[in-house]
C-alpha cells in the first residue's frame, strides 16, 4: 500500500517534470526563476506541446514507482508525439539525458542547455525522436504507438511496454485497427502491452471522439477488443496520484497473473488485459484562463498556452506565476539538481526507462544465422531455359532462416495474409501463421506459437515490424506490391528516423527494414487495374541515401544473393521486387553473386555485341521487363542480324545514380563502360518511368535513355497483354530499338510490319481464347 | 410479414445469382448448361472469388425486397471487392447491366456474353470497379467501404447506404477507424448507413478476428462504437432467409423510427443505429469438399473453389453437379431470360440498385456556385513588398463559397482537426465544424450541422470525401502537406477510378477532387525532419495525366486563381501546395490569371535580361523556393550587374512536362522561349528534384537544369535555415548560378566569398538568438 508521503513525493516529482516541460518551451535564461522573469529570458519562438505533457510526466512518474516497486523491465511509449517536453523532462530528471548527453549536466548551467535545446535551431525536435532515451517511437504522424508497443512486446516475454496513446491518436485509423493486436500476442512467450489511452479532450481545436464518450461507451468498446478497462478520471492532484498508483498496481498484478497462468499451463490467454483510460485535464496545471477564454482544460492549451509572453508583460507575469506554482526552490538544489529524496524515485541503471537496453536495440541484437544461400540455387545450365519461381524458391532458404533462429526467437514474418499466395509456404515446414483466437479444424498451419504474422493490415505488418527491429530483431516484410504503398508514410518516417539514429553515435546499428515485393505489377493477371502500381520504389527512392536500397532481381539465384545480402545488413531499408510466376532463369548462382555486386551489368550472352561498340543498347531492371528485353534483343539477332546489341540488366537500382549521390552509384568510368558515352538505350524498366529519367540525368547525354514503365494501362488480362498494353513488349522495345539505331536509318519498315503482324496475331488469339500465344508462352531463349 | 412463398421466390432469385456468379468465373460456352458440360466449356484461365459472391447475392437479394416493399433510393457499397461476380450478377438479373450494356443482352446469348467478359482480356476485372453499375465503390485495394459509405450518406437525407464490410476488410486499419463516422453523421440532414459486416471465417488463408470472437464480445465493441447489433447467423437458407428479412426490416424500421424523431425534434441522434452481422458459410452452396478437404466454409473456397476442372473430369463432374443444384432450368425460361415471376422481385427504373442515379454522381451533379474570385486579391502595387497569408487570404473565398451553396447543400471542407491552423478560419464566419457527440462550452465553432469535418484522421477525411463527389458533390481536402501520404494508396486507387470512369461514357464526369496542402516542407519549423515531405507529388505525378493537375501558386493571388479553376473543373484530382505564413506577394491579380494561364512564365520585373540572351535562368516552384530564387536574383543583380538573369516561375508544374504527355505540357517552342535552348538553369523546386529531371527529359539539352529541392534535411529549426540546410537558400542558388554562367568562368572566388560569408553570419546569428537575421526575415524586392 502506497504512503501518502510516497504519494507526496511522486507529486513533487511530477511538479519538477511539470516545471522543467514548461521551461523548455518558454525559457533560454533564468532557469531556475532565482530572479524575476523578464521578456530577455523568453525565447524568440515559443514552440512545443504543453497540452498533453502533464499527463505524460503523471505516468512517467509513475511507472517509475512500479519499476521500483517490482523491478520491472518497462518500455515506455510515448504516443503523444509532441509531448517531447514531458518525456525529456523525465529523462533528464532519472539521469539518462545527461548519461547520454553529458553536457546536459544535472544542474543549473545544464538545466539552461536542456531548456535552450529545445525546438531551436541545431537543437532537438519539439517531438519524441531518436535523440530522447529510452524511445523507439517517432512522434511525428500519429497512429503508430500502440502497433509498435506489440512488436516490441513479440519475443520479449519479461518486458512491460506502457504505451500512451492520446485520444487524439485514438481517432487515426492504425490507431483503431492496432486494438486487435491483442489477437495475436502470446504471453507464454511474448511480453505484455498497458495501453495508456489518455483523454484530454482535445485534439489541435476539436474535441475528441472517444473523450465524449460515456465510460460504459468506452468500457464496451474496449471489452469488445478483449480488454479490462481501469479507469482513472479526475484533476485534483492528490486523489489522481492515488488512482493512478492503484491502477497501475492492479493492471501490474493483473499482468502478471495472466501471464504466470498462462505460462504455468502453456496455454495462452487472450482476454481481459488491463488497459487504463486516463482522463485527466489537457494542459493540467497550466493556467486557468486568459481574458476569461479557459485555457486548461481546452484546446488552447493543446500547443503553448500562453504565446505573447515575450510582449505583453501582463501575460509574462501569468506565465512567471505558473511556473513558479511548482515551487522550483522546493524540488532543485542550489546547483539546479534535483534534491536527493526526489531522485531516489526514479530507478537506476538500465532500469531506467530512459536507459532500457531494448530501447537502443542495436544493444542487444544478436546476429541473424543465416544458411549458405549457394545450395538453394537453382540449376541454370544455360540461361533462359530453365523455369522456377524467384519466391517458392527463396521460401526454401526463408525456411531455414526460421530454423537456425529458433533458438534466438528473434526472427518473424510479416504478411498480409498472403505468405501462401506469394508462394513462401516452405516457411510452415518449419512454423505456423500466429493466432491467438479460438482455432478450428479447417485452419491451416495455425497456431499461437506461429512466427508468421499474418493480419490484414498493411499497417500492422509494418508497424509491428518497426517495433521488433527497433528492440533489436529481425524480419521480413513480405506484401503484394499493389498494397504496399499502404505505408508510405510509416515507411517514410521509419526511414527519417534511421537517418537520425544512425547521426547519434549512441543508437547502435538495428537490422534492416527489408521489404520483398512480389504479385507484382506486370503479373497482377488476377487482380486488375484499380490495385497495381510500382509507386512503392518512388517513396524510398525519395529518402536519404545511406538509408536506402532497391533491389529488382531478375529471377531465382539473383533473389538468394539480394536477400542474403539484406538479411545481413544493418541499418538500412531494403526494397526488393521479385516475380513469384513461373518464369525463366538467367544467371548461375555464380554469375548472380557476381551480377549484384556489380549492381548493373552486360549480359554479354545475350547481344551479339561483345567484340564491337553496340549500335543501340536494351537494358532493363526487374523481372517481366528483362524477360522482354531479352526476348527483344533474340527477336533482333534473328530478323536483323547485322544490327549490334548490347543487353544490360541492372539488379541494383541504385548502380544508376550518380556516385556522389548514392554509396552504389556507378562512377561515370563503370557508368560508360556499360551504357557507352552516346549509343542510344532502350530502358524496360519496372516501375514508373520518371525514375529512370532522373537516375541517368548528369550521366553522358541523358537524352539518349528511352524509358519505357508502367505506365496505367491494362486491367485483368494476360500476362503478355499486360506488357503490350503499358508498351513494353518484347515488339514493342524491338521496334524502339531499331528506331534509335542509327544504322537502320531509313531500313525499319519490314521490321516494323513483321512486330505489327506479331501484335495483331496476339490481340486476335487473346480475344479468341484469353490466354497468350504459344509461341509466347513457350518461349524460350534460343541461342 | 414476408410470407413462404416470398421467401422461396428470394430463394429461387439467389440461386440465380449464385448461379451466374459461378458461370463468369468457369464459362466460356454452354451458359445454360444445355449439354453435358465439358472441359472446352471452361475458360483456360480461371479467375474470380466464388467465397463472399453467395453472401453478397443473398444480401443484394433481400434489399431488393426492402425496396421493393418500402421505395427506399438504397445504394449498396460491397466491400468485398472480388465479389464482383454477385454483383454483376444482380445487375444483370434486375436489367441495369443490360439497360447500360445492351450486347449483354437477358437471353443467352447476352448471358454467355456476360460469362466470357468477366475476368478476360478486354473485359471487365474480377472486382467491383467502376464498369460496374450501381457502384461508387472500387473493389481494389480494401478498406474504405464504409467510409466511403458515410461519404455518400452526407447531405443525402433520403438515401439508405447499405455497405457490406467483409470480414477480412474489417480487419484493415481504415477500416476500423471508419464505424466512428456515426459521430458526424446528423440524422436530420444525412442520409443513413446500415453497415452489413460479412463473417464468412477467413480471409485468404487464415481465419479473421472479428469471426473468432463471440458474438457477446462483437455486440460490446459495436455498442460501444454506438451501434445496434442485429445478428443472421446459419447456414441452412431457409431459415437464413427468414432470419435476414426480419434483420432488414427491424433494421429499415428503427432507421426510420430515429429519423423521424431526430428530424421531428431538430435534434440529432448517434446511438443505436442498427448494424446486421451475417455469419454465414465462406463459399456457401458452393462444393462441399474435394478428395476430404472441406471447401465450403474454408479457406479453400476464396478464389476458385475447384481449380483443375478443365484437366480433371473428376472435378469437371463435381463442378457440374454443384452448377446443376441451382437447377438453372427452373430459373431461366427458353431464351435463358430470368422467369417473369422472378424479374418482378427486382425494383424498377431507378429504384434498381444498378440504376440508382446517385451511384453515378454526374448525373446529379449541380454546379458549385462561386464568387468573383478577383474581389478577395491581395493589393499587389510592387512585387515583392507586401506580405500576405497566402491561405487565409484564399480562407475568405473559401466561405463565401459556403455561403453562395448553402441552399444545395452540396459542399464541403474535410480537414484533419488544421482548418485553423491551416488559417482558413473565415470558414467559420459561416459554417462550423461538424460533431454529433457531446458538445461543452469549451468547444470552439462546432454543432452537428456544421459543413467542415474535422476528424484526426487523413483516411476519413480522404474517403468521405471520395464518397461525397462520386455521389455528385463538390469537396476540398485541407491538410498538412507532412500528413497526406497517409492516403498516398487511396488517392492512387481513386485516381484509377476516375480514369476508368471517363472511357465509360454512361458515367458522367464529377467534381474534381480537390487537395489543398500546406504547413509544407519548408515552413514545418514547428513540427520537425521526422513528419515533413513532398512525396505526395510524386505520388499524383505518376497517375494518368488526364487525371492529374498539380499547381504549386507562390503567392496569393496566384492561390486564389488556381483554386477558382479546381473547384469549376471535373474528373480532375487537383494538387495544389500553398503557404499559409506571412510571405512577400509578388503578382496582381491579373498578372495572377495571365501566369496560372501559362502555367510558366518568365517575370520579366525580376530579371535583367529582358533585352537580350541570358547568361543563366534561375527557375523556381513553390512559395519558398520562388521566394529564394529571386532574393538570389536580387544579390545578383546587387553584386554582378554584369550578369545577365532571368526569373521563371513555374505555377502548373505539368507546363514542364512533354505536350504529349500531359495537355498541360508547353510545346517545345514555347519551352525554348522561356528557357532558351542551351542556357544552364538553376531550378528551386519544393518538391523532390527527381521530379524535375524527369519533367526535363526529352526536352533540348536536359543536362543543363540544375535542380535543388527537398533533401531531408533540416528539423526544428527556423524558416530560413531549412533553406541553407537544404542547399536551396538564396545564396546557394546564386552560387550556383554564377557557376553555370559562362561569362563567370574564373571570376566566382569573391562573389562565392560574399555569400559564404552571409551564410557563416547566418549560422552565427541563429545559433545564438534562435531566429533568422533581420535582413533576411525584413527583405524585400530592392528594385
Amino acid at each position: 500500500m502506497i504512503t501518502p508521503e510516497q504519494l507526496q513525493n511522486i507529486h513533487r516529482y511530477w511538479q519538477a517534470a511539470n516545471y522543467l516541460s514548461a521551461g523548455q518551451i518558454y525559457l533560454q535564461n533564468n532557469p531556475l526563476l532565482r530572479t524575476p522573469l523578464e521578456a530577455a529570458h523568453i525565447k524568440p519562438r515559443l514552440l512545443g506541446h504543453w497540452g498533453t505533457s502533464p499527463g505524460l510526466s503523471f505516468i512517467y512518474a509513475h511507472l517509475n514507482r512500479l519499476i521500483k516497486e517490482t523491478d520491472a523491465n518497462i518500455l515506455y511509449i510515448c504516443g503523444p508525439g509532441h509531448g517531447a517536453p514531458a518525456i525529456v523532462a523525465n529523462t533528464y530528471l532519472e539521469g539518462s539525458y545527461t548519461e547520454i548527453y553529458p553536457e546536459v549536466s544535472m544542474n543549473e548551467k545544464g538545466m539552461k542547455k536542456l531548456f535552450r535545446q529545445f525546438s531551436t535551431p541545431g537543437g532537438i525536435p519539439s517531438h519524441v525522436s531518436a535523440h530522447t532515451p529510452g524511445s523507439i517511437h517517432e512522434g511525428g504522424e500519429l497512429g503508430y504507438a500502440l502497433v509498435h508497443a506489440f512488436g516490441a512486446a513479440f519475443d520479449n516475454p519479461d518486458l512491460l511496454v506502457a504505451c500512451v496513446v492520446g485520444d487524439g491518436e485514438a481517432e487515426t485509423a492504425p490507431l483503431e485497427g492496432s486494438w486487435k493486436s491483442l489477437s495475436f500476442l502470446n504471453p507464454v512467450r511474448d511480453g505484455a502491452v498497458l495501453p495508456i489511452l489518455h483523454l484530454n479532450g482535445y485534439k489541435i481545436a476539436s474535441p475528441t471522439v472517444l473523450a465524449r464518450k460515456t465510460d460504459a461507451e468506452l468500457e464496451a468498446l474496449f471489452t469488445g477488443h478483449g480488454y479490462e478497462v481501469l479507469f482513472v478520471e479526475g484533476s485534483d492532484p492528490l486523489p489522481m496520484h492515488r488512482a493512478m498508483a492503484a491502477a497501475l498496481d492492479k493492471a501490474y498484478a493483473r499482468i502478471s497473473a495472466l501471464q504466470q497462468q498462462a505460462r504455468t499451463a502453456n496455454a495462452p490467454i487472450i482476454k481481459g488485459w488491463p488497459l487504463i483510460i486516463l482522463r485527466s485535464p489537457k494542459g493540467w496545471t497550466g493556467p486557468k484562463e486568459w481574458h476569461h477564454q479557459p485555457i486548461e482544460n481546452s484546446f488552447r492549451s493543446h500547443q503553448v498556452p500562453l504565446t505573447a509572453v515575450k510582449t505583453d508583460p501582463d501575460q509574462l507575469r501569468l506565465m512567471e506565476a505558473w511556473m513558479r506554482s511548482y515551487a522550483p526552490e522546493t524540488l532543485f538544489d542550489e546547483n539546479g539538481s534535483l534534491l536527493p529524496e526526489l531522485q531516489d524515485l526514479a530507478p537506476r541503471g538500465d532500469k531506467r526507462m530512459g536507459m532500457l537496453a531494448r530501447s537502443n536495440g542495436g544493444r542487444v541484437l544478436k546476429e541473424l544465422k543465416l544458411p549458405d544461400f549457394k545450395k538453394y540455387a537453382v540449376n541454370v545450365a544455360h540461361p533462359g531455359t530453365v523455369e522456377a519461381e524467384s519466391t517458392r524458391n527463396f521460401g526454401n532458404y526463408l525456411r531455414d532462416v526460421f530454423e537456425l533462429n529458433e533458438d534466438n526467437r528473434n526472427f518473424r514474418l510479416f504478411c498480409p495474409d498472403e505468405t501462401a499466395s506469394n508462394r513462401l509456404q516452405a516457411v510452415f515446414e518449419k512454423t505456423t501463421r500466429c493466432f491467438l483466437e479460438e482455432r478450428q479444424h479447417t485452419d491451416d498451419h495455425l497456431s499461437p506459437d506461429g512466427r508468421v504474422m499474418e493480419v490484414l493490415s498493411e499497417h500492422l505488418c509494418e508497424g509491428w515490424l518497426e517495433g521488433y527491429l527497433l528492440t533489436g530483431r529481425h524480419g521480413l516484410f513480405s506484401c503484394y506490391e499493389a498494397f504496399i504503398t499502404i505505408i508510405d508514410s510509416m515507411f517514410s518516417q521509419y526511414a527519417k528516423w534511421i537517418k537520425t539514429s544512425k547521426e547519434l553515435p549512441w543508437r547502435k546499428p538495428v537490422a534492416s527494414l527489408n521489404y520483398l515485393l512480389t504479385s507484382h505489377s506486370w503479373r497482377q493477371d488476377h487482380n486488375g487495374y484499380s490495385h497495381q502500381g510500382p509507386g512503392f520504389i518512388d517513396t524510398v527512392i525519395n529518402k536519404k541515401s545511406n538509408v536506402t536500397r532497391i533491389y529488382l532481381p531478375p529471377d531465382a539465384n539473383t533473389l538468394l544473393a539480394v536477400m542474403h545480402h539484406c538479411f545481413s545488413s544493418k541499418d538500412y531499408a531494403n526494397l526488393v521486387v521479385a516475380g513469384k510466376q513461373p518464369e525463366l532463369q538467367w544467371l548461375t548462382i555464380e554469375e548472380a553473386v557476381e551480377h549484384c555486386a556489380r549492381g548493373a551489368s552486360v549480359w554479354e550472352w545475350a547481344g551479339n555485341a561483345a567484340d564491337t561498340h553496340p549500335d543501340v543498347i536494351l537494358a532493363c531492371a526487374g523481372d517481366v521487363p528483362t524477360l522482354e528485353a531479352v526476348a527483344a534483343v533474340a527477336i533482333l539477332r534473328e530478323q536483323l542480324p547485322e544490327l549490334k546489341v548490347r543487353l544490360v540488366n541492372v539488379v541494383d537500382l541504385m548502380a544508376l545514380s550518380p556516385e556522389h549521390y548514392h554509396p552504389h552509384g556507378l562512377s561515370n568510368e563503370q557508368f560508360t563502360e556499360i551504357f557507352t558515352n552516346d549509343t542510344d538505350v532502350v530502358f524496360a524498366f519496372h516501375g514508373y518511368v520518371r525514375i529512370i529519367h532522373d537516375l541517368v540525368h548528369g550521366r553522358p547525354d541523358p537524352s539518349r535513355f528511352h524509358v519505357r514503365g508502367y505506365m496505367e494501362e491494362g486491367t485483368t488480362t494476360t500476362p503478355f497483354d499486360m506488357t503490350v498494353l503499358n508498351n513494353i513488349s518484347r515488339y514493342q522495345l524491338a521496334m524502339e530499338a531499331v528506331k534509335r539505331a542509327p544504322c537502320m536509318a531509313g531500313k525499319s519498315d519490314p521490321f516494323n510490319a513483321y512486330c505489327t503482324q506479331k501484335l495483331e496475331a496476339h490481340n486476335a488469339y487473346i480475344s479468341t481464347y484469353f490466354d497468350d500465344l504459344p509461341e509466347i508462352k513457350n518461349w524460350k531463349w534460343p541461342y
